[in-house]
């Protein structure tokens, strides 16, 4: 919450006064013809104004009417291992920024950095992804607008965020395992294939489909740019 | 984050002329004593000046100076059951936002009482106290002052959330455990003497105390008021 200190109701004022004042005498002068008229008017002007224009101030000051402040929401991004949700989750995330929106990122393995401790059964994950979500459900509250990028594969927990928040977007990156696997950025199909990792969605356990979901985005074909595009068309209504 | 709508600065901008164009008119007529003189410049300087003044709003929208925000913190308020953390945390958080101080308060018994499934063993509490301190801190981060109530007996857990905050205030609620069992609220003391409830703080399990903690309060003498006023003298500094 901002409020307006003293000082910068001091300044404003003074700057305003400046303008008005060379209006008001250049006025006066093209009426009257009067170089003292003018200036003497602005004189008295300044003094008069300069007080009304600080106290005009200081009551807008106490208006909250009129400043825009965009609904806050969660746009929880899901899929696959390898579907590009962490990428497009930032460039979602920098330009919602770049909007002059607050903000937050919460990602998956950043998360799980921390946490080292978290595993990787059905009960876990979901035990994780609930805390995740009620920490979602705590920025939105405050007004903070969360991206969230989890392969979150089981309804349960999905839907648990779904409840608790008020504002929740449900993105899932539909991108088939096959490209994914192809792509397999960080090592997990390959070992998962050989049994190193267990329960990874799309090799294993299968990820739980939510024919709900506010968007389905395939990304074999379209990159971060456009995926991050598309989602922002979808938030639009929270600033709009 | 606050930004003005297009409306406000037209709303404020009309209030400010019907009080600025009175003053100039009643000047120009004090001084050359001519009412239509004084109409005519009254005329002209309201067209003129609602222009500059818009113009003047739109320009000091985007200047961010003077725009007053508390820093942000996390005060964690930590003691055996009974001692009266949360509603001394409740009176916290109502006095911050009396301030216009955006402030979340977390409360243990709310969050278990969504996460049912968390133990009480050692490695259990300080894992929930950990995920809990990630949320006060990504909280704080996005600018939500943050107030947190949790027995939090282990030092552990509370050194990795002062780890994680930027500004980590420890309010220690040093009440004698005789004292907080004579209150025993939520007949946890009783249960615990007979083995019903284990790892209960001040019976069974030791609260490990922190000699750093930047208040201790002992709350056997003073009450739920006197005690939050004196932790927001501590914080004053966030905002002063």
């Amino acid at each position: 919450m901002h409020k307006e200190t003293k000082l910068r109701s001091i300044v404003k004022t003074v700057s305003w006064r400046f303008l008005a004042t060379a209006t008001t005498v250049s006025l006066v002068l093209i009426f009257t013809g009067e170089v003292t008229i003018a200036v003497t008017v602005g004189a008295f002007e300044i003094v008069a104004k300069l007080i009304i224009y600080f106290l005009h101030e200081r009551f807008w000051g106490r208006i909250h009417w009129g400043k825009r402040e965009a609904r806050p929401f969660v746009v929880w991004i899901t899929g696959l291992s390898g579907c590009g949700k962490t990428s497009i989750a930032q460039e979602v995330a920098e330009m919602l920024r770049g909007k002059g929106i607050k903000t937050d990122h919460l990602d998956g393995r950043t998360i799980r950095e921390l946490f080292p401790e978290t595993g990787f059964s059905k009960e876990e994950v979901n035990e994780h992804i609930k805390r995740v979500g009620y920490l979602a459900q705590r920025l939105e509250k405050s007004g903070v607008c969360v991206v969230a990028s989890f392969i979150s594969p089981y309804r349960e927990s999905r839907d648990f965020v779904r409840r608790v928040c008020d504002n929740f977007m449900e993105v899932h990156l539909a991108t088939p395992a096959e490209v994914c696997e192809q792509r397999d950025t960080r090592d997990l199909y390959r070992r998962a294939r050989r049994g190193i990792v267990k329960n990874l969605p799309g090799v294993d356990v299968a990820y739980e489909e939510n024919p709900e979901a506010e968007l389905v985005l395939d990304t074999t074909d379209i990159g971060i740019q456009e995926s991050a595009e598309r989602i922002i068309l979808l938030l639009r209504q929270f600033w709009q």
